[in-house]
């Protein structure tokens, strides 16, 4: 069966993309809902039509046997899949695209890449499933001899399974479903379902501290790292695989977050689970957002640690097609591979009812011989949530700015940030288009506080889209970072983030992670300009 | 009502070392116990029998309103509370005591510490409440104009606390008796509870990644740490408030296990709970080891995350009195503040029963209103684990060669280990001492592998007693090293285990470590020897 073919300029699949009479409708729809009007569709542009930069180095003969420096493959290395790498692409404006792809076929090739470009001064960029939404794999190399995209997707197996242990040596360009197809042939998963699931890589979510499908105790994939192997111009650095140490500082904990800065992740030891076969899960409706806040920080607090946990404000749920009546909604959900989880269940349910809750389509469980059905939320919400990268496509053609944030605080904080957000947001949009639509979901949520989702969506000016996100981004941005929020909970810095990081971080730590650089990187060739200031350049 | 006097070569208060009729006794059961012979109790030392060095640096006058070279405070400065510490100061050797004794009132008074010390070329060795088994807080200070103990117990407040998102801003300096009456005022606890909880500090248990009371999930300190701030030579380090994020490496993971090289910590916002009202536990017994172990792993990796799951082989069970029949026990507990935690301990039970264990004594409940009694092996295992270095000087003071060490492997590879440590450890003790007693128990338990605590007691000759000890200390070290272990789970690393923390960490990331010390600390006058190499004189 053949692969179908990537949008080389958009989210996926290029099947995927509806076409003009379906994309009409769809801003048909948007006016009805959002009360705004979208542009019309826009022809998506012809990989003829594009024109590259000559490279600036030719592939060497000694990387010839894994590069290519074809037009489709420079093009689809060039940017991430952030609203504005959409934007870009759908221009037809691949400026900053490398000189050469390789695709090494080992930890071998992925040595003779760093070295080779050390030596040249060439800027390596790793390259998972190019799916950054934070300009994560983008550099024009400006000041360096050229740029290599280092996909890494061809280092895609599970070598090694420890049954005993629960754990799996996984290579590091292995997308989700195929980590998942591997593991699933001995009854394990590593149930790791960020929203790019379907092409982004076990190596790219080490980098970049995914988060995942756990709502609660295990929601980056930090928490599902075992140890790590990473190839940087310095040397191999492997931590050893422990359940726990206490050992000095975590090496782990450097890789996981450095953003293919520190090194090339090319595979890790990681906690996997036998597929579960008992779940429970329950949809509560409330009216207003904030007793559904108290509802969720009382199960977050409990010790419950359910594995869903996801609460969708009155605009989320509607956009989603969750519930339409205006109602918040919280889906619960809990999962074991030998246990019942009806307990914990209600457990919660009762938690959640005393905060002012209804579940009227009631509890859901699926157990082994007991498989009742009804009708389910957490199933519409997660066709929506899957759907969600291909539907901001679309609305990239009809001139819709279309994008997300997202962030963590503690809970004494939230009510002043979310006030503050749905304020300078709704006033920006409506500055700078005339209108637009906000809504929220917690994606995560932790004893101490909840992991805020924002989506907005605002009618855009044809060819003036990306100066008018920019404005709206920087607003976001400001807000989170001056009501104490973090910039990012599980979307990563990259480019993008990086002058409110440099606000976050503590200035000292900033100076380390540096020092962590000029040991590991001395050349500063991996990924310059990402996470921290181009090094060689500063 | 005064203070106790603190021993000053042994544990904890000098009333609590029993007289020499007592000691006597205590060798007659270990005779009788164990099959070995013990010394004769000898005489501790008296203070005024010690002969300190002069100091090479007096009290300067700026830090003179906190300072003291005074002779108690320097010889109660001079070590931690390790075996070797201990036999040490029985002996009266105080050789590496500091030249005097800084004891800050507040963060300002910490850097003019650091201030002049950094001038003056003298070594600061951060000290909380000086429980460290891996000599963490000595230094002879050779090379250096000096060595100032810059002792934090002054700086001992519950300085705010959010009710909200459950976390309580407390400074370093904070004994665990003083955490915990501050945060009980308002009803909440950190439930942190490490062997040495009566005198060690909140900035210890951070600086050395402290293992605490729960045997699942939250198992180390790190894992209750919201934000940390620490005061290094380069300047504050204070992380944000954040439940979570994906901002780049975590800046708390750096200092979390950095053992005073890095910085001060100075105060940290952790995350607390309501004091539980709901408590389910239940001890089971099994005739071997294997299958013990078989049910730890169960319920390990089942997801019901017990708070207490620990599992004491059959000497360990009989040395703490808890059962002396042979069997090996799993104690079992669930805990928490709103929600009955009664069938999560009957699942664990069931996955425990399956595994062979049964359960004699049942279970017990403590419910607001239902406070069942019974016999309780948790308490017992409580008390006599906190009795555990009272017991240890004791037997110094009989030439009894008793210490502990502990790690942590993933299950595949505890058989491996475990016979090895049984056949070295046994044959080192039995090599250097002629006998020897080794028992286990798992204090901590993962999905992926458990953290094994290991007990060893031989008869020292008097006199030699620190040769034997560092032979049988090698010997295990080597053995957790050689099959995969850390060389530890959480006793940190200090000046002990460095040699063998250098086999097991990656090389690059000690270069790393070394790189974030030269950043933060370019004098190298924090804690130097201790985690690294000392770096002036590298």
């Amino acid at each position: 069966m053949a692969t179908p073919a990537r949008n080389f300029w958009g989210w996926g699949y290029a099947e995927k993309l509806p076409g003009r009479a379906q994309r009409l409708a769809l801003a048909g729809q948007l006016r009805l809902a959002l009360g705004f009007q979208a542009g019309l569709p826009k022809k998506p542009p012809r990989l003829d039509d594009i024109e590259l930069r000559r490279p600036r180095v030719e592939v060497p003969s000694g990387l010839a046997g894994f590069s290519t420096a074809g037009k489709l493959e420079r093009v689809s290395h060039t940017y991430g899949r952030s609203y504005r790498d959409i934007v870009r692409g759908f221009r037809g404006d691949f400026s900053p695209t490398p000189d050469f792809v390789a695709r090494p076929r080992n930890e071998d090739d992925v040595a003779a890449v760093l070295d080779w470009a050390g030596e040249r001064g060439v800027a390596v960029v790793p390259f998972g499933g190019g799916t950054s939404v934070v300009g994560g794999v983008e550099t024009n190399g400006e000041g360096y001899g050229g740029v290599v995209s280092l996909d890494l997707k061809g280092l895609d197996r599970v070598v090694e399974i420890d049954p005993v242990s629960r754990a799996a040596r996984i290579q590091a360009g292995a997308t989700g479903p195929l980590v998942e197809s591997q593991l699933a042939e001995q009854g394990l998963t590593l149930r790791h379902f960020p929203q790019s699931f379907e092409f982004s890589t076990l190596g790219g979510w080490i980098a970049t501290r995914a988060g995942g499908h756990f709502a609660t105790v295990y929601t980056h994939i930090d928490d599902l790292v075992e140890s790590i192997r990473s190839v940087s111009p310095a040397g191999v650095l492997e931590s050893r695989r422990l359940p726990a140490s206490g050992a000095g500082p975590s090496p782990d904990r450097l890789l996981l977050g450095s953003e293919g800065t520190l090194g090339v992740i090319t595979e890790a030891w990681m906690r996997v689970l036998p597929r579960p076969r008992f779940k429970s899960r329950a949809s509560v409706l409330f009216d207003d957002f904030e007793r559904a806040i108290e509802a969720v920080r009382a199960v977050a607090q409990s010790g419950l640690y359910p594995s869903n946990c996801r609460l969708l404000d009155s605009r989320e749920a509607m956009l989603n097609r969750v519930v339409t009546d205006g109602s918040c909604v919280l889906i619960l959900g809990f999962e074991a591979a030998d246990l019942s989880v009806r307990d914990r269940l209600s457990q919660a349910l009762r938690l959640a009812t005393e905060a002012g809750g209804r579940c009227p389509d009631g509890a859901i469980y699926r157990e082994p011989g007991d498989e009742s059905r009804g009708r389910d939320a957490a199933a519409s919400w997660r066709q929506a949530f899957f759907d969600g990268p291909y539907l901001q496509t679309s609305l990239v053609t009809l001139s819709v700015i279309a994008d997300t944030f997202e962030t963590a605080c503690t809970w004494d904080r939230f009510p002043t940030l979310h006030q503050a957000v749905i304020r300078n947001v709704r006033a920006a949009m409506k500055e700078v288009c005339g209108a637009g639509f906000l809504s929220c979901r917690f994606t995560h949520v932790y004893p101490d506080g909840p992991a805020p989702y924002y989506t907005f969506l605002a009618p855009g000016k044809s060819g003036g889209e990306l100066e008018q996100w920019a404005e709206i981004k920087r607003v976001a941005s400001d807000t989170l970072i001056e009501h104490g929020a973090t910039i990012t909970h599980h979307h990563a810095v990259g480019r993008t983030h990086r002058p409110w990081y440099e606000r976050q971080a503590p200035k000292p730590f900033l100076g380390v992670l540096k020092a962590a650089k000029r040991t590991l990187d001395p050349k500063g060739i991996l990924n310059p300009g990402v996470l921290l200031p181009d090094m060689t350049h500063a």
